[in-house]
């Protein structure tokens, strides 16, 4: 693929988008410091590449049961239709065309059902947030159990919303008659905060895997405590994320939590019996980084994922499904790359001896 | 409430007050080391949110005895009547508004009793100095108990005057006519450094809470040592304070005090025999410094509190009584934000293991 | 020798060189964090001077059995005829002015007997690559041997070319008719990618060996335990290197791996009995560099040198030969002059305790 | 005294001074890092300050059994009639009116005996470098013992010049006419390197002090086994000092070099029985430094100083003796508040526990 230039990218999109739209997209919560740090926190690890292997990287993997071409997989956003008039349509196609996994988030604006008939032969997830009442939640679960998804992705780090300051300074509002596609009508231009309830318990991750009949990803863990407690109540897999930055502010960043989270769950089985698998998300913006992740979450026994949140909403805005596409096909790119040079064959073969923090780091 | 921006709200203040005012509220000791470190120290810690705790944070808690709505409360800050006609009788009322705890200084522009009748359904502290005579202070501490104040603070980071730089280069001096209330007649003008004697010792602690008939609060304690030896010597609680970076430049930040006082403390009983509360104050700019800074207290047995400088001294700037309590209001919504966030119920839910130090911080 | 100037001397070669030219020289992989954090990593070292011994230092050493008067020696770096139309040639003889090792890059545009025939009598080494088939590189090894190079330097961290953000962004091709002196004919302008294959393992150490009848350097090493794969395949000395920030970015810094690659080597032998030998390279830019890099590889019991490759580019584009000499000849000066004032006797003398790591810097 | 402002002083001294003046006092070695660092480095440590202690500091101390009003001393430094038509005799006349140490330099633009006379009553030290022959130079150690001075300082770190930048680049030579009154005529406009020569050893330590009759300090130690060499072969103090940043760059600082050295020495005796002195300087400029450094050096059991360069450099190039007087009383006045404030009586009350190392520091 050619040369993907993120940050010009980016440039592109914010031309493209409503400066608003584009700063609920970029912005984070509070002083925005996890937000800007989240990418930083990365760098702050660096690779310690084998030398002298004879081998060239193969991405292919499988998360869950589902094979998929690479770990990179696109992390569950909101509105996509602000971003693209095909919304999430676009970018699930955009995913299915390179092989990647694409988690669909509740506050879309197609209905789960769409989303998964857009491309029906990849994999895919539904992520789901507690909408309204419990009830109508309960029905967002079982209609993503039928509808196909491989999974269920329970967002959990979102008990109330983040305070987002360029949101809140500008009194962010969604434009009107953007579809809220899987909330009970008619209310179809709600708060931005009315996926937020603080109700759910650990109870709630056994109660929607039986709901859904599918096994059950905890999104927005960032303790070992946490991580584990969320396997014995139920989850298949835990999700280490800040949310984009987007939650807490000044919280810990995902690259110095993964290590404590897959340590915690080295010992824990999945209610099928096998491997717990660790994903995280956050601030992965070069192949480089996503291969630290890979390597800093070596230590789970289960597959390993890297989700990208940000970087395919400017695919998306600028090139629609091609723009999913290609931001997921240069990043996996420079992934394969970056571990043919480390002599890495693959992401199982990304070991936590391939990384060392950078204590010296004077400045 | 509404968004609360304290960088705008400095500006603000900024802009209303002279230009020697504002530099003598804002200012520091020597380089302003320590004046710009203070908030920045808070943040080379991060958050370690729980999850799935389906819980919103409840900010009541009680200080000394007196309950309150928030364990944000307003420190002593001199001379409040070169920000607002009003003085210490605003910010008294304002703090009222919210259920905050004010700490009244002994250099303020109305006399202990004004300030206690002002607001006198809600709990007051009074703040001593070393004023003029022994006898004279003696009897501020007399005047206090009969008043109705709570506690007395004993200020003992101030056994002579910080070396001020934006004073010292303008040589400032209080305005003609500005209200001693609290010195003895006529000396109604007197340089800054009147408040300050290096006389006191451990032996006084005991002393004042006697002559008050109240529970002494230690204020600038910044060692486990000192801290020891002040509730040894009397003190139901200390206050770990850097006295907002206006005394010793080059001094270690609350931010990093805190941990070792109140392990210090730990197995220590004030005089009534219930826990040492520990309280703290110095750069808190944000609810989830405040968060951080419950958090860092938590081994402390007895109950913890945040206090708030030139946020306060901005807001009466600004818009008097209203202007306070809409800072206290603010951040406080704000630490109730961020404690539900990461699934604390209350302050007394901050534990320790909430925050881990930021050892990665590349910049 | 005049003062040195490294920055003005990079300035006026940006000056002389075609702009695509320069960024080809002077830029890295990807972010190019690397590439800047090179020789920033020297500088999270500081050094522990020795005093009242009476001594004035001597660079004199001997490395892989041939005397050279300075361990500073020239880094591989291809393409030196895009820097002046004596290339490689000149690059020879401005070292051997000086008594300076040169490593000779397969990648030149003068054939391996012509450089070799340059400075007959200063001793050089040769840098393979797989070069398109590996009968020919085979051949090239054998070659070298003949042509009485004392060292083949395998360089190992190419197995795919770097990603360097300059050249993609402007799709940077080596200008026409520029000659592959050692590239099968007529294949003379082949992509900047050619020599990269990622088919060499451990095996090739010992094969080379044999085929060229020379000891093998490997180039490239970055962890402790493929140095002592290297030697236990057959190398004689390992040099630790990030190609100069152009292949891995967020690679471990030459400055901190060496630390560990002469620790464990330090048991280790050679295959004719003799120590080990360790070199470096990567961000080397004044005297007190190169003497934190030989104190870093006191570990090792056999010789040290310290490479040099950019500074050398400078020195070419802006002064042909001399240029090379003068800028060998000033660092050479320099690093004297600083283990004068380190009361160093010579590179054997520079033992570890002469550095600490600077945890404190602040920034 | 009114307050001090260093940073102003500087830049009129910058004004007073020819720029090529100005950059031979304020300049460093190479890359001026270890120059810019020096300060930085006393900010690497934070105060811990003591509460309660009803005491004000009194900075009176005994160093080398001669009594001065100040622990702050004049570091010596060369050609002082560059800055003042006076020279030495106007710095000897300021730091006598203060009651501070002056320490002259071999460097001097007045004889030994001249700067001795000038202030007769008042403690001073004399500072050898190698001069020309050892026999002269062994000859001024002779004359300074004849002339009173209570020390004598033996300056190691000098084996070469250092290679200062600044004065590199544009060629420094000392000002034509400049009376070199310490060298052997007719030799009165020797280059700067004049005084270089790497041929002392520790032996030389015991033979000056014999020769002198004076008790020696070693100035220019940096780590513990040289410290207690020194002190083994006779010297009576040593002197932690990096030569203000002009000799080794990227040399580690005085502020974490001092702690190894009082550790090292904390066992040994002076030739006299007495205990080991500590002296440090280097980039300290506030009072809050000076007092960092007596707490680093409170494990020697013997008397601590910290001495001034720049600072001093500055006061007498701005203001003759009243500007030396000025600058010494100035910070000592800063030294003696940051003390009171920290509930420490005087320099042998600055124990260890006063400073903890500001390991949080993010930036
Ligand atoms: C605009 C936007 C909307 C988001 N909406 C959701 C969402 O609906 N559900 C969810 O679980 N996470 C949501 N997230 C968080 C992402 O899933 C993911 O955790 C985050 O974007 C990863 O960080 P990155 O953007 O730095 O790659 C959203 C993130 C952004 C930027
Ligand atoms: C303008 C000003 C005046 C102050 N006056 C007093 C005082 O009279 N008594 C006292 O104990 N502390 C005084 N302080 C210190 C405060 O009580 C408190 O420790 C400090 O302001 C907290 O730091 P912050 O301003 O960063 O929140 C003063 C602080 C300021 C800014
Ligand atoms: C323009 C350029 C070309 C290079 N070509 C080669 C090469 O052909 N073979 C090789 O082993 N290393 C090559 N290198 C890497 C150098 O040998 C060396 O590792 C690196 O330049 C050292 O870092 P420095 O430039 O910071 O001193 C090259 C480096 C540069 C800058
Ligand atoms: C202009 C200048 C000249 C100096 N000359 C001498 C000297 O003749 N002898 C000596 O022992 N140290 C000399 N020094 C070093 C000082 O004694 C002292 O170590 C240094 O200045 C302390 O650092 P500071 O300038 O940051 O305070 C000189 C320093 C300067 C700045």
């Amino acid at each position: 693929p050619p040369y993907l230039d993120l940050d010009r990218l980016e440039a592109r999109a914010r031309e493209t988008l409503e400066a608003s739209v584009y700063d609920y997209y970029a912005g984070g919560a509070e002083s925005e410091t996890s937000l800007t740090e989240a990418p930083q926190a990365w760098r702050s690890w660096r690779l310690r590449p084998r030398v002298l292997r004879g081998t060239t990287a193969d991405l292919a993997t499988t998360l869950l049961g589902s094979p998929v071409a690479t770990p990179l997989g696109v992390a569950p956003w909101a509105y996509q239709g602000m971003a693209h008039p095909d919304g999430e349509l676009a970018t699930r196609r955009g995913a299915a065309e390179v092989g990647a996994l694409m988690t669909v988030s509740t506050s879309a604006n197609h209905t789960v059902e769409e989303v998964a008939a857009a491309a029906p032969a990849s994999p895919a997830w539904f992520q789901l947030y507690r909408q309204h009442s419990p009830e109508h939640t309960a029905d967002l679960a079982r209609r993503a159990g039928d509808a196909g998804y491989r999974a269920l992705v329970l967002t959990v780090d979102l008990p109330v919303l983040g305070r987002r300051r360029r949101d809140l300074r500008r009194d962010f509002a969604l434009p009107a008659g953007l579809r809220m596609a899987n909330h009970p009508a008619p209310d179809d231009r709600p708060p931005l905060s009315a996926n937020a309830h603080p109700s759910w318990t650990f109870d709630d991750v056994g109660r929607y895997a039986e709901l859904s009949g599918l096994p059950v990803v905890v999104k927005g863990v960032l303790r070992g405590d946490d991580a584990v407690a969320c396997v014995r109540a139920g989850a298949s897999a835990v999700w280490v994320s800040t949310h984009g930055g987007r939650q807490v502010d000044l919280v810990v960043p995902s690259a110095h939590a993964l290590p404590e989270v897959v340590d915690a769950v080295r010992g824990e089985t999945a209610p099928d019996g096998s491997d717990v698998e660790v994903y995280v998300d956050g601030g992965v913006r070069a192949g480089s980084d996503a291969l630290v992740a890979l390597a800093l979450g070596a230590r789970a026994l289960g597959a390993r994922a890297v989700f990208l949140g940000r970087p395919v909403v400017w695919g998306l805005a600028t090139g629609g499904a091609d723009g999913v596409a290609g931001v997921l096909a240069g990043l996996s790119a420079e992934l394969a790359h970056a571990m043919t040079l480390c002599g890495v064959a693959g992401p199982a073969d990304a070991t936590q001896d391939l990384v060392v923090r950078a204590g010296w780091l004077p400045r």
